[in-house]
């Protein structure tokens, strides 16, 4: 902990400096809080202190025995090794969140492994770009972006308002939900999407007469399976740890393409204007509302 | 028709003044061409002129007689009846062009219906908005962008000739294609992905719980429905004039996403990270291309 004037400086320590953890550490320096960032490869931690992502580059765990909060910014399924990793260096009283893409398993690791003298709330910022690694790293990144946190019930409600505060001052919005009906709604606003866009992918972009037929893509086309660049490792081990509610959330979809398919095989052309022109309003609505919040963030 | 100095100046009637007839009067003005355009909405009329997408806006038919090139920019099951309309007026050489997104039963109408003593040339500028209307007319909108030429057999080459050159007049790349090829291609590069945005959307945006759920939409989400919010009338048009190529699409799309839903209900983690990181290099690499051609125009 450091001191600067009467103003206490919190003190955060990222675990994993990729596009999220290097983009935290920009906003939060910003934000008045001193970082420091460990990473295992040499060159993210060169990088994080050349574009001022950490004041601190670590490369051992027991130096975040100082920091008041703990952010896991690593893949879903490295968090429990992670955590097992942090364990003998946390000290008590600090707060651990995450800002993994789901929650349910992640609140199951934090549970069985984590010492009861530790606070823990997970967190998912809905904040991300196609290109991984802390050389894309943003500090407007989370700006206007919602901030989801969950909290197990056990927790302190001031380690809630700690991490609650933390994403405020990365200019996201706060959204308390607890983690089944949080895994239930990213299935469908993120998670299909990504599956969807895939699929899309690989129905057009695996042909075999692709290299001659490309002249004929759309910029449709393009936006459509933008998704279908992310990074891939961390859309399996979302899969891997929400195969659940996804599964589901596929067969919706299935079904509502299935039917869609039937209306234009039976050239049922009057309820196909019917159903374009309801969905175009449904989603012209969308567009209203999240033009109205980037009129107020 | 009008000289100017030496230089003859191409006559062009465009019927139907919305986003893509408004956008052609535009540039074809611009490149030098006469430009008369017929609409039935005295709005659109004044709108047209405004705008300066026409030289001359057209409210009877027999005005196109002194046009050269006729370019159809009408929905696409609107086209028989306009193409009924202009025959009494249409003069011996003059060559008609459509703009429409499917082209084989485009093609089947002008052979059908248009007098031996005119030219047709079928074509496709592979541009477009969400935004219907001439409101939204962009003098760039076809700029290198793919415009597809498709010509029956017995279609002189000097009018195929005359339609490539205007294409290339609005800065957009010509492309010959036959219509069977050309409908099987845009079913999977741009009707598919229409009809895939369209079902993600009803799948997110029509749930009864949506109001209290947008907080946690992503712009993933956005960007894949894009398509969404595009105009109904055209698309169900598409699909009346394109089902057989469309359904063949839809199922090969709906198979893929099958195989997808199996590796993830299987908890197969392995194959799942190696079919993402296919996909996304097949992804990447089509980026590359746009990028690519985006540089050479």
């Amino acid at each position: 902990m450091t001191e600067t004037n009467q103003e206490h400086r919190a003190s955060v320590a990222i675990i994993g400096l990729g596009l999220i953890g290097g983009s935290l550490g920009l906003v939060l320096r910003e934000a008045g809080y001193h970082v420091s960032g460990f990473a295992r490869n040499p060159a993210v931690r060169s990088r994080a202190l050349a574009l001022g992502a950490v004041d601190l580059a670590i490369t051992d765990l027991r130096d975040i025995v100082d920091a008041e909060i703990i952010v896991l910014a690593v893949p879903v399924l490295a968090t429990p090794v992670v955590i097992q990793d942090l364990i003998p260096h946390l000290a008590p009283g600090a707060i651990v969140t995450d800002v993994a893409s789901t929650k349910r398993q992640i609140l199951l690791w934090a549970k069985n492994l984590l010492p009861g003298s530790v606070q823990f709330v997970g967190g998912h910022p809905m904040a991300g770009k196609e290109q991984a690694g802390i050389e894309h790293a943003d500090i407007q990144l989370f700006r206007g972006r919602t901030w989801c946190i969950v909290a197990p019930d056990k927790t302190h409600p001031s380690a809630v308002a700690t991490i609650t505060q933390l994403a405020i001052a990365t200019g996201a919005l706060p959204f308390t939900i607890d983690a089944l009906s949080h895994d239930a709604v990213v299935a469908a606003t993120s998670h299909l999407p990504f599956l969807a866009a895939t699929a899309l992918a690989d129905a057009t972009f695996t042909r075999s007469d692709w290299a001659s037929l490309q002249p004929l893509a759309s910029s449709g086309l393009r936006d459509t399976t933008r998704l279908a660049s992310g990074d891939a490792l961390m859309h399996r081990d979302i899969c891997a740890s929400n195969h659940v509610p996804i599964v589901k959330q596929i067969d919706q979809f299935l079904e509502r393409l299935g039917e869609l398919r039937t209306l234009i095989h039976e050239q049922n052309d009057e309820q196909l204007l019917a159903y374009f022109e309801r969905i175009k309003t449904h989603r012209d609505l969308f567009l209203a509302y999240l033009d109205a919040r980037a009129a107020i963030t």
